[in-house]
Formats: structure tokens, sequence, C-alpha cells
């Protein structure tokens, strides 16, 4: 993990991180898609949800409740995305489990239906495509 | 929680599910934006992982594993995006946790970077918008 950006030091001590806990940081993501957006990273290096082990697992619910809370309070949203990438073809770019909050707003998108679906472009709508 | 479809009874027995544990069950999706696209439903109603109790949890981390061999068994890939919506204007439909995997490959969209930021069009690739 010697080249990981998300292992090192300078990282996950960073001032840039507004919450920590056991086993997480969570900061703003520096090129937000949406006000608000912000990542929790896992300290240790893993790369999907299915390595983490118990204690890692609870303490990821909790920091997902308080970056929810955090976009509730500062961004007046309670509807948000949730989602990770693994793999090049998946998007990623650092090879480290890192999870997105993105939060949503009326409007934000022209037509929202899907979510999670439209990282496949035109194939969010499904009820769209049935027609 | 009496009209949500995925608390139903036959919903949560029927026989397209293909994996189910305590508190997990899990199918293929019926519109799917990739081959492979499958999503893992929580037993009980919920909306947020934020939500899920200790068990439901360390269960859900047993249901991606199983998902994610399923998918490189039969589709031979070991990457993914795993990601939910909540509310409608993050393009939820069914208001009840439903965790999507979305299996990715060469080629299945022109720009893969950013992967689950690409929920909000155009601004996935964080390294072209940088230029």
């Amino acid at each position: 993990m010697g080249d990981c950006p998300y292992c090192k030091e300078e990282y996950q001590s960073s001032e840039r991180n507004i919450l920590e806990n056991e086993s997480w940081i969570a900061n703003f993501d520096g090129h937000p898609v949406n006000p608000g957006h912000m990542k929790i990273i896992s300290k240790r290096h893993v790369v999907s949800i299915s390595e983490l082990n118990n204690e890692e697992l609870i303490s990821m619910r909790e920091m997902m409740k308080k970056v929810e809370s955090l976009g509730e309070e500062q961004f007046k949203t309670d509807e948000y995305n949730w989602g990770f990438n693994k793999g090049k073809n998946a998007g990623q770019t650092k090879f480290h489990l890192h999870i997105h909050y993105i939060p949503r707003y009326e409007g934000d998108v022209e037509d929202p239906i899907g979510g999670v679906r439209n990282i496949i472009p035109e194939k969010g709508n499904y009820l769209k495509l049935k027609k």
C-alpha cells in the first residue's frame, strides 16, 4: 500500500477531514458533483465494503449517520446517493475504499429517476425504457 | 409499510430471488443497466444503510461477498459499483433499502472515470474538469 494516497499519514490526519472515528475519516470531495458532496474513507486499506470487519462495518454506519446529519443541517436535504467504485472500468482512480455521499436537490438533474443506475448513461430511467 | 412492494411476502419469497440470508435477499434487476446487474434488498423496512442494526450490517457484507463472487463466476468481472438512492430527487422509486450491484466491463461506457460521480451527468471525470 506504499503508494496509496489514502493510506498516507498526512491524508488520514489532514485538516481537510471534517469527521473521524476509529476506522473512518470523512471529508468534502475536492471536486464536488453537487454542493455538500462528501466521502468517507476507511483507514485500513481495503477496496470493497465486503472486506470490512465487523468493527469497521459498525463504525461505517456511525460515520454515514453523521454525514447524513451534516447534509441535513448544512445542506438542508435528506435525499442522497451513497456509492463506491471498484476497479478501473468502474471509474475508480484511487484504489482504496472511499464511499461517496452525494446530496440531492430538486432539479439538480433533468430526470433523477434511477439514481445510481445512471452510472450507465441513458439506462437510469427504466420507466421510460419500458415504453 | 403496507404498500411497500419490497415488504410483501410474495416479493421476499419470490422464486426470482437467487440468494437469501437472515436479513437480505438478492435478485437480478428487472431492468439491468449492464449484464449481471443485481440488487440486494433488506428484509426489514429501512431506507438507508445508516438505519441497519449490527446483525443486518454483518449479513449485508456476507450478501455483498456472495453477489461479488457470482459476478466473478458468471459474468467474469471483478469490477463493479455498489450504490443506493434515498429520496425521490435521488432517483428512488421504491422507498425501501435496495443496494444496486452494477458489474462493469471494459468499454461499457465511453469514459468510466468517476463511476458513481456520473450520477450527475458531465461531473464524473474530475480530471477533465480540471483542465
